[in-house]
């Protein structure tokens, strides 16, 4: 075989683009049953220049997809009230906040004064809370799915187009049989996805900077939902060995994924807005996707839909509704 | 007038024990009123040494006062569960969790795992919600009191007893006319406080290491609640010349409060555990109060009677009756 012949590895480069047109369709779906464009209202309220850029691409897909988007800039003393204020006003659809503002836990208290029926970035403890503790709906009917936050979904969504979600298993154990590895954990995007990924079914290797800890329901899945474990000593080369799949989210240009342990035919998803995976990556993966902010963006417009159907399914006040059944019955040990 | 005479300052030290004595007496008043003694369960999930000290002062506290106290040492990935559990739990009155855990926003996560019902320590989103928004009751009813955070509380209850509340200015209002320097912005202690001095009438300068804010509700109390002003530039040296009361709550022992900008005559309390007042305090201040540790602990009591309290006022269960208005409608603009 010529040496040319071999230069071309086999690797599938998957753009955030594709997959972003098929769930637009599936929004637009969506959108035709309801009588008029619904309005997202983004509250700006800090200098930080990749909050503005968020900003700028959410009202562009918005408008280019006939939905209403709505950007205030607000004073960051007068944000609590004005969040507040769209959350009791009847024309707000949604209400996303572009963080950081104070940049400090203060952040983390404003997350929580968003109304959970209003949103569509899914940090509202409740939606957080059935997250991690695997519950998927709102009411016991079953009626009101209960929101996901957008990164970690758009990754979920970014995994079913590439089929390891396998649609033969049963829903919620559709990642049975795959080790996954996840690099980072914050509490916006790590963690979550981790959580997510066991509560489908997937052995899950969560790294951070510190430490590795195994996400997991168990063998067989027996478990309702993922447990925790640590893995003192292990590090990144501990966990690629064995993964299937590798999605990697570290911030800055410093970190790279260190290839080299990188099993061959793996699928490899970067959502940290710098590289994580040097392009040699393309010799190893079977399926690399470079970003996948273009996702994020729709995944906002499907949680959109999502709350505004769970509002219309709902006989009462929407924060009523979302709120009448407390966290503690539905996490009730069953 | 000799040197001697002139060398003892006129300040009065005033022990946190002292005023810690008399809330037990309150509390022991409330405590002869429930059948048996309330169970307040504490969970220790970290090694970290403060955290221990204060499951230990805790335990003290409390046996010698006649409430029942348990330390529950849990494996930090298997807290979340456990929690929930004692949310369940009938014979669990109050439940305390240890902080640093996980050391990061997860810590947060964790806080608002608590059962609103349960929570001696004020930290649900409900609860620091009506403290920032100065709504004090739970129910329209106004029957049920909402449980304010137990350092900022520590901290007011000593105020009281100092009398910089003036009791014959109304509820709500009994800080008129004082101007108070907090000096630490915590989303723990320092703005929690400030907004609470600044609720109850007081013009609050709330100091940490990046700036200055102004928390007041206005000439002439003309606000609900208060409103925050940054103060691009103030220092320190700019609030305490103005301030008749000073509350300084810096961790470590680097920073000293700058006394010569110190008013003569001010009150002068320390809530870090480090002293952030050099000894010669003594020398302008009238009142200092060089610790409040031990009022902390009572004012836990002090919460779990309240919370105690507030269930059995309730017809429902605990957790749907603080649940049963949402925010929103707490929040509603009269």
């Amino acid at each position: 075989m010529s040496a040319a012949a071999e230069a071309t590895p086999n690797c599938k480069v998957v753009s955030a683009n594709v997959v972003a047109k098929k769930l637009i369709a599936e929004v637009n779906d969506g959108l035709k049953g309801l009588g008029k464009a619904p309005l997202l209202v983004g509250f700006l309220s800090s200098a930080d220049p990749a909050a503005r850029t968020y900003a700028d691409w959410t009202a562009k897909t918005f408008k280019d997809n006939g939905f209403a988007f709505e950007l205030r800039e607000i004073d960051r003393d007068l944000l609590e009230d004005a969040i507040i204020e769209a959350n009791h006003d009847s024309n707000v659809g949604g209400i996303i906040v572009y963080y950081p503002i104070f940049g400090n836990r203060q952040d983390q208290y404003l997350q929580q004064i968003v109304d959970i029926s209003k949103d569509v970035e899914g940090l509202s403890h409740r939606y957080l809370f059935n997250m991690y503790q695997n519950i998927r709906y709102l009411d016991g009917a079953e009626h009101k799915k209960s929101v996901l936050p957008c990164t970690p979904l758009a990754v979920i969504k970014i995994l079913e187009h590439l089929q390891v979600y396998n649609t033969i298993l049963p829903y919620g154990n559709r990642l049975h049989g795959h080790t996954i590895t996840v690099i980072n954990r914050s509490e916006v995007v790590g963690r979550p996805l981790a959580a997510l990924l066991a509560n489908d079914g997937a052995n899950v290797y969560s790294v951070d900077i510190n430490d590795v800890q195994q996400f997991t329901r168990g063998e067989g899945l027996r478990k309702k939902r993922h447990e925790v474990t640590e893995l003192p000593g292990w590090t990144v080369a501990d966990c690629l060995p064995k993964s299937d799949v590798v999605i990697s989210g570290v911030p800055g240009d410093k970190f790279k994924v260190p290839l080299n342990y990188l099993r061959e035919g793996a699928v490899c998803i970067n959502f940290s807005s710098d590289k994580n995976f040097a392009p040699e990556v393309k010799q190893k993966a079977s399926i690399y996707v470079p970003a996948i902010g273009k996702v994020t963006i729709v995944v906002l417009m499907r949680n959109l839909l999502r709350i505004i159907q769970n509002r219309q399914e709902s006989e009462t006040r929407p924060a009523d509704a979302v709120e009448k059944s407390g966290t503690i019955e539905e996490a009730a040990p069953a």
